[in-house]
This record gives structure tokens, sequence and C-alpha cells, in this order.
């Protein structure tokens, strides 16, 4: 059987987009060696019509399919099972601009674009294609959207789904559904769009997508500032946006440890502050220019001094100094895999929610286990926490891990569901935290969703064993 | 079987809650009297587990049920039919604030309650919601986020969908679905909070909702342009974003026949300037506050007139003159039905199509129906025309529309089709497109939307009959 598929997918492709699997490492492992799996065969389908045929093939032999964009995932949603039975959907092959429409303001691309050709895409026409995240090198939109992915720029422009204005999907019975005209109101029936957003390919496979663009912003500017408390982070948010409205575009914090951590493994990165509790790391934009942008920053920082919720600030003095600050922010995680093992939790929680849930927390893992060490950063405008935990200094990080991961995460999980908080706000389910979500989610939500993906996927080909 | 369930909703609700049906015309009715039906009963629950237990008990009897917020709907989704068997749940009663979250900038409120109170209890908080249409001191925010409302503020702000952070539904089994955090990133699984928003009552019920407030701006600001065609108009929209950015709050296009009938009509409104072909009604704001946003208004201005793109500007010099500006572009639909009965279009289109489009479709109609008006106008800045026909002058409308209105509509609907448009920009389906819907939407789509009904409603209890 396996055997007839492989002969009607070489059919439907060609020998060269046939991949037999099992010496795959690019496709059948992810890029952080957690999961590694093993294919019957990724293929590389270079249109939709043959995305379709693919599927429609799977659906016959009973054999089901994991959709795979830049397999730059953190959950373990991209990548085959160790069946040897799983056929690999690779969508790099399509990875073309379909229809620029400046004046609609949308780009329309398919789905196996990185998501940097599709900024430069934007860019090239003046224009500004706002999504960001640190992947942005290697994963495509199309996984970008199936795994409805957040990013530096939540704050004013939106989540993945945010920013995209229609769909084509190849839908588990091999049909396709396309609603690629760029319309920013349509209230014709269900919210099928959303659906296969942040789906993880379990409904459907995105081949394409319209996206919405915004003008590009005449300056950016990044400031940097030291505070005593996340509470004080919190009052800076909230007086950051009441000033900057909508040119208020990132709000990142970071604590003393994540930013020791990035001093002790690249000490040659810019760290104009000194070491304090907190830190924030403003960006904001303007439509009219640098001076203007840099009149209204200084009103900001000095309001933020004069109230008392800053203790000191360093504002860019040039686009290099802001790329010099964002660095750091970005290297938060390199110079923690540098220290060693560690166990990330990306989170979610109401803003108020986030100082005490900070304080709490961190107490009681000490409290439990003396000398964890927190490397807790992230985007507070979108209330996202990257709350990590690493073993006590001097320890040994694979042991620790061995012993109390478990215990960590139920500590920490219990504490976000007692916030009303998600424990998976920007990475999604995938393999990870399939287990975990029956704990955290209601009851309900789970039996709806089991609802629709039967609804939708009855014969179970599209990605199972992910999410639900 | 009918009396056995009033009996048990006597019970849940007690006697003064459930109003025999036949004489509840503010029920049974729409406002605009097109559609009169006949309830077997109205009932007006106060809690979220007093709609669970209707819905049960519905279920139980095999009895459908209408939800009905401020029954401001226009195309007939919140009206029972006219068997006299529906159960209409009226959500009125439940029209409290839940809780106020500022650091969060969230509201979560009863689905019951009228928008413009929850537009003042943002504003007491010193905030925004900004949610704003023709109906907002009777609609509801359950139904708004029902039928996924659009307004004057989408271009800034997003439809009702893009302000709703997460819902509290009552399914169609009559289970309790709570999602009322008010994260802002949550990737757990299918987007169910979306598919319930723009459902039109027919997947569940919204009992609540957490709402995405914003900082009100220090200032706001209307202005008035005259240009020559509708080209010109989008030319403005682009530099106007370019120019304002997150800024540009609203951006309203009505056509010389829209503006003569508001002269004709209602003669003391105010128009500063002379009729032109295309009048533009643009709102802008800014965090600084009126001086800074005047001068930016006129730069924009200065640079269009310079350009070419528009005539002739009137810059509102005082709230009152705002608010002036915008009740001539209100009254439209106001004078259209003084003027007489017409044919109304609300359709979304890419923005960079709506030129061609609209003098395509207009001569289209001239040439096939000599003499007739059309009312065009609608939010240029989310693609979203009120494409509204008129008989010819001294015509008998009735009579006119009996006679064209299949034909109007057809032509209208495979132009709009043509350009990748939607038939219902943010009215919705309702009763009223339900049938127009199969011939303008994809069979995919259709057959998907299908499954998701079947799979959330199987009985079949939850508006039947409406949308699909």
């Amino acid at each position: 059987m396996s055997t007839d598929l492989l002969d009607d997918l070489r059919r439907i492709l060609g020998e060269a987009q046939v991949l037999p699997g099992g010496d795959l490492p690019a496709h059948e492992r992810d890029w952080r060696r957690r999961w590694q799996g093993r294919a019957l065969a990724v293929v590389r389908p270079g249109s939709t019509e043959e995305v379709a045929a693919v599927v429609r093939a799977c659906v016959r032999h009973g054999v089901s399919l994991v959709p795979q964009g830049g397999n730059t995932g953190l959950v373990g949603g991209g990548v085959p099972d160790a069946s040897g039975r799983q056929i690999v959907l690779s969508l790099q092959r399509m990875n073309r601009v379909r229809r620029l429409d400046p004046a609609n303001l949308t780009l329309t691309v398919d789905a196996g674009m990185v998501l940097q050709q599709v900024q430069q895409a934007a860019a090239d026409a003046g224009l500004l294609f706002p999504l960001s995240l640190a992947a942005e090198g290697s994963c495509t939109i199309g996984g970008n959207l199936s795994t409805n992915a957040g990013g530096t720029q939540v704050l004013r422009y939106g989540n993945a789904r945010e920013l995209c204005l229609g769909l084509e999907v190849v839908t588990a019975d091999g049909e396709i559904w396309t609603d690629l005209s760029g319309l920013r109101k349509d209230n014709t029936g269900y919210d099928l769009r959303d659906l296969y957003i942040g789906a993880e390919g379990t409904l459907g496979v995105i081949t394409a997508a319209t996206l919405e663009l915004h003008p590009q912003p005449a300056a950016s500017l990044t400031a940097l500032c030291a505070t005593g408390s996340l509470r004080q982070c919190v009052a800076l948010l909230m007086l950051a946006r009441q000033r900057l409205g909508a040119d208020l575009t990132g709000f990142e914090v970071m604590n003393r440890f994540s930013l020791d951590l990035v001093r002790r493994h690249f000490p040659q990165l810019p760290q104009p502050l000194a070491p304090c509790p907190w830190t924030v790391l403003i960006e904001c934009t303007d439509g009219d220019g640098e001076a203007r942008l840099r009149e209204r920053a200084e009103g900001l920082l000095g309001q933020a001094l004069e109230d008392g919720l800053i203790d000191d600030a360093a504002l860019a003095e040039s686009l290099a100094q802001s790329h010099g600050l964002w660095h750091v922010r970005e290297s938060i995680s390199l110079a923690q895999s540098e220290e060693g093992l560690n166990i990330k939790h990306d989170i979610s929680l109401p803003v108020s929610a986030i100082p005490d849930f900070s304080a709490d927390t961190e107490a009681a893992l000490q409290q439990r286990f003396p000398g964890v060490r927190l490397v807790n950063f992230g985007h507070l405008g979108d209330g996202n926490l990257h709350f990590n935990v690493q073993c006590p200094e001097g320890g040994d990080a694979p042991s620790f891990l061995r012993e109390h991961e478990h215990a960590i995460n139920a500590l920490v999980y219990d504490a976000v569901q007692a916030c009303g908080g998600s424990i998976s706000a920007e990475h999604g389910i995938g393999e990870l935290k399939r287990e975990e979500l029956p704990r955290r989610k209601s009851a309900v939500a789970l039996a709806l969703m089991r609802r629709i993906k039967q609804a939708l996927d009855p014969q179970g080909v599209m990605n199972p064993g992910r999410v639900l």
C-alpha cells in the first residue's frame, strides 16, 4: 500500500520531488533536535493543485500528512512521528509573490515563502509587513500562520492572525478553498480563515495568504529604561500607551538575570544601563520623522523619571544603536542555551496580573527548589512572558531537569491557570504540550475542538496527534 | 409539547420572564418592519446559567431558539420565523459590566449591554471602546459580536472581531464555554472565539465578552474634502495613511447624489463645500493635542491640494463642527428613506478595485435602467460601500422595486463577485441574503460551513434557516 502511494506521489510530482524518508534530518528532525521522526517520504509540491492531489492520494491510501514550512517550530508540530508511515508535505518550493496591491495595502504570497522575503517584498514597495521574530530568516509565512506567530510588534500590529486578510487552503479532503481577495470586511458566514490560522496543520494545508501591509513609519526609535519592579514596568506601559498611542510598537521587559547571562556569554554586546531588577526596551515610531519622535520619546522618559517609574534611561542615538539594544534582547535565548539546559515556559497572562504572578511564582520556585535561577523576559505589552527556569548556579542541568522538570512545569502552569493565563502564548501546542492541554483548557472548549477536527478532517489525515 | 416547554421555561426563569408570543412587536418584528414573525414565547434570562438552562430545555423539546440583542439588525437574523414555534431568547436583561481592568485595557460585559453603555463605561475610566455605529443607542454588544459589526472606525481599530479578546458562550448543547481572561496571545488550539463571532447566533449564544480598550486620544479632528473622482479619493487615502499612520481613524466617501439628498431633506445641516462629484470625510486623532493635530491635518490637506488630489477642503474648527460634519454623513440613510424605497447593497471590495467597479457598475445600471439614481457612499478606508439604488426622479418607487429589484441585485452582485468582493461587508447574511449566498460564495466554503454547523449544532436548535 505504501509503495502504491509512493508511485501515486511520483506520478503527481515527478521522481525528483518525492524524497524517500529515513535520512532527511532537515525534514525529519526539529532544529533543536528534540524530536527525531522518520517519514515514509518527504514530498515537495510546486503548486496548490499538486498539494491537493497529494492530499487526495494520502486520503485514498489512508496515510497521514505533516505539513512543513521552514521547520523552525518550538513544539514539535512540523516533524513526522517515528512510524515511518507519514508523508511530510514541504511547502518550501511554493515561495513566490503572487500579487502586490499597493492601493489595497495587500500582498499575496505562496505559503512557503520565507518571512524575511515577505518583509522584503513589502519593503521593496515602500511598505511594511510588520510580523517579525527570531526565526524570520528561515521560517515560512505558512508556518507563521499555522501557528499564529507573535513576535516583537504584536502590541501595535497584532499576531499573524491580525495581519492576514485571506487564505488559500487545501482541505483535508484535498479540495481547494480560495479567499485571497484582500477584503477588510466580509460578513458572509463562519470565519473559516481564523479556524485554519493557528490550527498547526491539523485541519488542512495553508497554501497561500493575502497579507495586510502598513505604511512604513518615517522614523523609529529604541529606548532602554531601568526600573525597580514589574509593577513599575506595567505603570510605564500604561503611560507609554497613553502618550504614544499606536506609535508604541514594542514594549519588552527583561529581568536582571536575563541580562546578566547576556553579559556573561556575550560581553561585547552593549548594555548602556547599570544592572537593575527590570529593564524595559521600548520601541516607538512616528509618521513625521526622527526629530519629532525623539522629542516625544524624551517627553515620555522625562515624565517617567519624574513620576518615579524609572531610575535611568538610554535613548539610542542611531539606527545602529537601536539594533544593538535589540540584539541584546534577542540574545537572551542564546545566552541561556550557552548557560546550559533549561525549562521554557511561553505563557501569557492579563498584563495586570503579571507583577503578582511573577513575584509569587518565583518565590514558590525558590522555596521548593532553592537557588533556582529565573530567566524571565518577554513582551509585556502583550502579556507574554518567557518564564524560563535554569538550575542553581554550578548545578548539573541535565540531572536537575530529569528530576524536577515535571514538578516545575506543574507549579508554573498551576500558577498560570489560577490567573486565567495560557500555557502557550505564541509557540502553539504541537507535540510538546499536547498532553498538558487537557489539564489546562476547559473540557467544553476541548470537546468543541474535537468536534471541529472530526468535522473538517473526518479521516484524521492532517497532522494527527498534534494539538488534540 | 410546547406547553411542556413553556412550563419548563417558567420554572427556569419565573413567570414574568416568559412572555407568550403573538403580540410582541419589539421582539417579533425587525425595526424596519421587513420581517414579521411570531414566537412561541420571548424569554428573558437574567444570567448565563439561565441561558444555558433555556437552551437545554429547548433541545429537550426539539424547539429552536432565536437569540436577540437590541433587534437592530438589517438582515432579519434576530427575529423569529412565522411558525409560532420558536423561542426568542432576549439578552436584554443581561446588561451589566462584569469587570474593568485598566492595566490590561480590558472591559468584560454581559452580552445584552447596549453599545453606547459599553462606550460610556470605557469613557468613565478615561479609556476608549472604539466600536461605533448608527444603532449604538439601542444595539447590544452581543449582537455586534454575533454579526461582527463594523462601523466608522474600522480603518484604525478593526471590526468587532478585532476588539474582542474573549467570549462566554452557551453552546447549542446548553453547556457554558468561558474564555474571559483578556489574553492578547493564546495559541492553545482552534480559534473558537472567532467562530462564534459573526455566526449570527447559529452556533451558540454569546452571553459575555472581554473587550479591548484603547487609550483616549488627546484630540480628534474632522475634515471634509471635495474631489473629482473616486480614483482621487483612493490616492488621497494612500496619502493620508502615509502621513497619519494609525492616527487616521476614519475615511468616508459620499457621492454627490448622497449629499444632494441630505440637502433636500435636511436643509438645516451644514454642508460647507460646494457640490462636487465625491466628498471625503476624514477623521484623525493625535496623542499630543489639538494644536499639533491641526498642524498635521493642514499639512495633509495642503499637500493633497498641491498634488491635485482635492479641489477644496474644510477643517472643523470645533467639536461641534466635527459633529455637524458627521451628522451629515450619518443622515444619508435617513435622507434616502425620506426620498422613498430603495435597494441597499452593503458590499466590500479591494480598495484598489473600487473606482473601476463604481464607474462600470453605475454605467451598466444607467444603461439598463435609465435615470436610476445611485446613493453611493461608505467606508472607503475599509473597501466598504453602501451602494444603494433609488428609482428615477419622479418614478414610483414601489413598482420600480417590484419590477427591477432582482435584476438590479443580480447586476450589482455579479459585478461585486467579478472583483472578488463580498455581498455582505458588515450587515451579515441573516434571512435577507441567505438565498443569495450559495450563488456568491464558493461551494467548498459553504460545505465547510455546513460541516461546522452540523458539528456544533447537530440538532439545529440555534437560529435555524439563517446564514445557511
